[in-house]
């Protein structure tokens, strides 16, 4: 459906909050519950993912369930969506997920803005982030170009998995990276740290874009009709 | 397919009895085989949206899977279920619930009626129960707007996601509530505590209801014929 | 697709023997690698309603899938299938299932036969046996009624709950009790014990079969046309 | 669509290598976090199977999503793919397999390159691996033949299953096999062991092939005129 501007921001701002809201507070939920540190990330792994599929079945008709500046910028680069469209998104996005940390601070009582202490800095981190997030783009692109009705279902088994095989354990979204500083839990990340995330995951959507320019585009060398898909 | 009411309120105490006996039934398993209470509660939310899947798709075509006073009084106030329907409704949930219970408690040896003792008070868990309800009821009437068909995925998605980022486990659902009040188990709730619960869930209720009655309108802005979605 | 006997009869035993293959071989995976004895039974869960879904999606249309004594009496009785066939369909789910287990104990080099020790019994473990197969059966019953191409997953998400909520673990299935009986290992059950789960899961489906012929009728009361479902 | 060789032999490449890395780099972050090694094998497993059913969703309609030696080598054997465009197949899997062990090492800070010295020998090691090709290559078949939409979640649950059911943990693909002998993590293999692993899963894939053959054959007994399936 074709929906004016306002809308579609509160649904990226609501999205990104719910999908913040999940990862901050099951983070919490899991590091009280367990001293267990693999049953912890498991803890925050299934709601994250299962979140995932939900926000972006019942956003997405909205907004595209962007939640993601990177996101965003995939779809502003692709001519989808204007600039100025755009930057609503992005601020939309990273009100949102502070939003997220704050409802998931609430609930667990503690202060609602919290910096984090967590380091996550080096380059395998920094690698990581950009395996994730160009992982995470062609997912998105390959999934619309063949297969658009499964889209919520290949993000959230997508960052299921990433969550795990990435060393970063997958921000991939500048947007949350910039929430989860704020909060000084389990998914927490020192804010210093932000900004080198932020460079990688851009550097992987970008990879990504390009990859997938090539590697989806129609073929050409064959002009001939051809069977349907 | 239009069914009479005796079957259809057959259905919602059936769906609410297997939800319940799945949800405390789990629990005391879980916390049987455990010391490690995230495991625990692993074991507790992986049936419950598994067996949501399996009952919304099963008794929605009957009855409408309500199994939840919250979600009946949505559909009681959007005039899609007359209220001495309605509050048929609402009793059948409730000996469908205790029912549940005694289920349970049968299958693991245990006095068929106990009274809980776990506190769950507070604000955190009160702000906890409105986010789970207003999250469970905006989704399923932007579900229903959108993915009709993806109702009992979106459901048990959101249910597994929220026992883990709300501070309360996500009841999210009066005759749940009221049914485990009556078993002292890892799932039990103190009965003192069920009405500020049943409060807090009726005021997200309303809330998700106030938001996609706004954010899930048809676009009216836009008068010309407009392509399909 | 109409499939002559001996190739609906090798379906059946092939996807018995895959099903009590995963159950027994899970079971004594998990068992190994920890002593958490929630954790093992996650990991027995898992495979169990993973390969359920894909047993019962890939042969369901050779054979209907039933792997299972219980679903055979159901179609027996429902006329959908003869009783020489039906017969047929029982040895070979009993001989699939043995060979299943020998397989499993073949992999993790465990003698090929083995009497269990592990007691099962008692009116908790009854009436879960009985509360188990009821579920199964409704499920089948209702999944067939209305969304026959979900039962692979209803069946397997049906199964991961009841691994939980009901005492006993869920056997649910006269053939994979029998084979559950020769093996000593985490899924087992004392020889001994196997009767009376079958007569609790007997009375458990016929149970669901006197409910869902009436819960699940056509509407009779309404003669008059009635727009589509 | 009808895709150029080269690149179905880069999505062949970049799926082979994306799914070694989420293997590879999920047992390092598993193995990492915790000493229960039922956790950590669920830590791999998760991962693999969401991992499975995304790659064969968004590459599959480039390259088939073959990932595997032993599958191109079934679709070779039934003329669906030359044997020239086989082979390069097969050398795409091996060169991406090997990238991914990289990259996961990367990610970890680990040596690019090591040699596992994980033992994986012995008679229940080689039938574990038997079985688990032999189911693998027999769901796709029966799959192709009746679901092929649902190829990419039957993969991936089977899979998910046979990481617990097999005593080998089912690597069962020669180029995954080959890559995970380069890295001395929890999901490594020596890399003495890794041709009678290659023997035993060639094996299982000949016996599915040959079983599939018969059982999944369209009926020729009935000449008549029947009803659509």
């Amino acid at each position: 459906m074709i929906v004016d501007l306002p809308r579609r921001l509160v649904a990226e701002a609501l999205g990104t909050a719910m999908l913040v809201a999940a990862v901050v507070g099951s983070g919490i939920m899991a590091d009280r519950l367990t001293d267990d540190v693999a049953l912890s990330l498991l803890g925050n792994t299934l709601p994250t993912g299962a979140i995932l599929v939900v926000l972006i079945t019942i956003l997405g008709p909205i907004s595209g369930a962007h939640f993601n500046p990177a996101v965003t910028l995939v779809f502003g680069l692709r001519r989808e969506i204007g600039w100025h469209a755009a930057l609503c998104y992005v601020a939309a996005q990273l009100l949102g997920g502070l939003a997220g940390t704050f409802v998931a601070h609430a609930m667990f009582g503690l202060p609602l803005v919290e910096l984090s202490t967590t380091v996550r800095s080096g380059a395998g981190q920094w690698i990581a982030e950009l395996v994730a997030s160009f992982g995470l783009v062609f997912t998105i692109l390959a999934g619309l170009r063949f297969r658009g009705d499964a889209i919520p279902w290949l993000v959230g088994l997508y960052i299921t998995a990433a969550y795990w095989f990435t060393a970063s354990t997958s921000f991939a979204n500048p947007a949350v990276a910039v929430a989860r500083a704020f909060s000084n839990t389990f998914a927490g990340i020192r804010p210093h740290d932000v900004p080198a995330f932020i460079v990688a995951e851009l550097a992987g959507t970008l990879l990504a874009l390009a990859l997938a320019g090539w590697l989806l585009a129609d073929p050409q060398s064959n002009p001939a009709p051809r069977p349907a898909e």
